[in-house]
């Protein structure tokens, strides 16, 4: 066999004998912001209709109480609660980004893992260790097959996602090589997600099926259920199906060494990415200079082509139409100073005031301004003018989020289902998870005391 | 919307509004015969090795007792039970085949319609009518895109499968037309299977978890989880995104009255399809001959080049191996009238009488023998001369199994799990499905009476 055909068995041999004490500290932080943005995000919409339709529609057919469905009370079975967290934790479209593939990194692993290790105890630091072994393994076989595979209609999430969620449940149940090569192979065969499903809850189904597929194929495979050894490469496997391109030296040089997590980003406001340097740039000029909705005479953003394309819905409707109004985003940020859910509520986008100081707001496309970026030009009814380059939008990988902001979404996302209180316990011992004995006790704080 | 635009719509609207009473009889009686045979290579295989370990996996997590797995005692949750009958019904390689896309119907239908009608009760009538849909939705899509489909890697059985079991869960849950297009759309979503896996567990993973993905699909859209309403057809869709062709109108016309499921055929032989005209053969010259092996100084087969590509095999050394001997396999049909699982066992290769049987076996290609013939020449010690050429093989289209046939079939699978006085019970309950009030009953009457 060339080094091309054991793409799959060198991949598994580095998840079976990885050690947690080999992983770098940049890359153990880097882990736990991205757990703990994921609980904020689960845990802020687990009362969305999405996660009550799925709830309901499975209660007849679930297992025992095993596992937390973050933000709600009562537990349901580990596979159960792998589906719902990865729908709630997507369905705000507020989770984690590794923008080189586009691919939401947490959903599908942290789903899997957190729900197997309320069943099976773990320590936090051998957790964290998982955690970035998965989104190792679903980053690289997703940089092997990015754009192609996305390009063709592909939800990258679900279906590279679906091995990140193997590699992390597979090292949680300490599976050995041969083991971790079938549940690899059982994760190929389950691809979950195609780009059509966009605009519906379908979308955000991908990430938990995806969890549940790769923690099943993890199950499975410890149990000695055979696969393909070459899941990945082989002519009829994954890579070859699924991609026109694909690039294998992705997966497998360099392990251990190159650390695609640490490339993983945050988003800080809750709409799609392009209207983000709008967002930052007039927040900035609100604190900057203290300022009143109703001092101002108009609002004029420079902005790159897409964000008209994607979000220039001038008259939102409802608090879903308001993510796709760079306008009413604007506005958001001017009067609130922030742009969480809240701010895309349906009350949000009828408000008197956030209405009046949109129609103030005009977008003008630049061709030379790159999609990070922005210029702003706030027009006082006093004649002063304020002007506001963002470079990179607060968020991208050159202007990560703070300890801070992260703790500033999280509150924001948590406090309405949890309590304050209850919210800033659950932080704090996000942040010290590593030195958590049994992670299972992070996921027991993630359950408000009234059942729900 | 163009035609082209509303594949998905189509269908389901067909769906919705199909009526058990409008379906012709010859529809009806193969359905029947389809489910018979499935059952039988359910219950047959239920004490497999691969049942065994996934039953095993998921116990820990499994959900109320709801449903059977055939040939087994303990029942579990529907979702559960549509899992591991999809697995045995297809681990013998044994079950249905529509030769036209080679797609195994009843697997991914049957497995999650019988796992649900144990949890809604439901007729015989309506319950044929829902099998026959879901037969007919997963054929036709596959007709769509067979063979590039395929070609590229796909398991047909999974990837269309899912819309099967989708298209007929649906029916029993009795979905409107938007929940059904839903459906169709989650269905869409979560393709299973790349042909690597053949030759390992998870081959027959494929039509288990496709029946229940499918049924999964249908219980979420009919709570309302929202989806694409164009998940065959759109430019992202299953069929753009899965397939280099697509022939639409093998899907929306002729809806209720062309039936791709009186195409449907069964397997004899429990072996690849390419020896079964030798297979057939050597019976019917043991038949008309009453041959003792014994008497026998030759045995010449002139075969089809894939007989010797796929089934080459001269000294099997494992059942297993067995299955891709033609050698092996003549030589059981000459002493043993038959070519079931047992003339697969590891014990039957090394039968003395069979190895020296074997030994007397040659086979000859001949490029114009089509691949359903053979022509077999067999050399008595007395220098007599015995001929058959077989022109099709019993099991195809043209010469299909006969009820007695498929009789013989389900007893020769059935009984080793259940005994013969309970085989028998179950096979007569299973001809007379069509009148059955609740076909509950039948699904009790595929449990033994031990626990096991």
């Amino acid at each position: 066999m060339t080094p091309a055909d054991r793409v799959t068995q060198t991949l598994a041999r580095y998840l079976v004998n990885a050690r947690a004490d080999n992983l770098p500290q940049a890359v153990r932080d880097h882990a736990v912001r991205t757990f703990v943005n994921w609980m904020g995000c689960a845990v802020g919409a687990s009362r969305h209709e999405a996660v009550e339709i799925a709830i309901a529609a499975l209660a007849p057919f679930g297992g025992p109480a095993q596992a937390t469905v973050l933000g709600r009370a009562v537990k349901v079975d580990v596979l159960s609660a792998a589906l719902f967290n990865g729908i709630s934790s997507h369905v705000f479209d507020f989770d984690d980004t590794h923008l080189k593939t586009v691919i939401h990194p947490a959903g599908p692993v942290a789903s899997a893992i957190l729900a197997l290790a309320e069943y099976r105890p773990v320590s936090g630091k051998e957790f964290i260790h998982a955690l970035a072994l998965g989104i190792e393994t679903e980053c690289r076989i997703g940089n092997a097959v990015y754009p192609d595979h996305y390009d063709i209609g592909w939800h990258i999430t679900g279906t590279a996602g679906v091995f990140g969620a193997a590699a992390a449940a597979g090292k949680l149940l300490g599976l050995d090589e041969q083991q971790m090569t079938w549940a690899l192979g059982l994760a190929a065969t389950q691809p979950v997600g195609l780009r059509e499903m966009f605009g519906t809850m379908t979308k955000s189904f991908h990430p938990g099926r995806a969890a549940q597929n790769g923690l099943l194929s993890a199950l499975l495979a410890a149990r000695g259920y055979t696969s393909s050894e070459q899941g990945i490469e082989a002519k009829r496997g994954w890579a070859n199906v699924m991609s026109t391109h694909r690039n294998y030296a992705e997966i497998t040089e360099g392990l251990g060494e190159r650390h695609e997590s640490l490339l993983n980003s945050y988003k800080p406001f809750a709409c799609g990415i392009v209207i983000h340097p709008a967002i930052d740039g007039c927040i900035q000029l609100r604190n900057e200079h203290a300022l009143e909705a109703g001092a101002i005479a108009s609002v004029l953003l420079k902005v790159h082509p897409l964000v008209l394309e994607l979000t220039g819905k001038r008259t939102p409707q409802t608090g879903l139409d308001g993510k796709f109004s760079v306008y009413h985003s604007a506005a958001v940020a001017i009067i609130d100073g922030r742009a969480g859910e809240y701010q895309y509520s349906d009350a949000a986008v009828h408000d008197t005031a956030t209405v009046q100081l949109r129609d103030k707001v005009t977008a003008e496309i630049d061709p030379t301004m790159p999609a990070d970026a922005v210029h702003i030009t706030i027009t006082l009814t006093s004649g002063e003018r304020l002007e506001k380059h963002v470079e990179h939008a607060i968020g991208s990988i050159e202007r990560p989020m703070t300890h801070a902001d992260l703790t500033a979404k999280f509150t924001d996302l948590v406090e309405p289902i949890l309590g304050g209180e209850h919210a800033a316990r659950l932080l704090e011992a996000g942040w010290k998870m590593e030195s958590i004995d049994n992670i299972a006790t992070l996921a027991d704080l993630a359950r408000p005391v009234e059942k729900t």
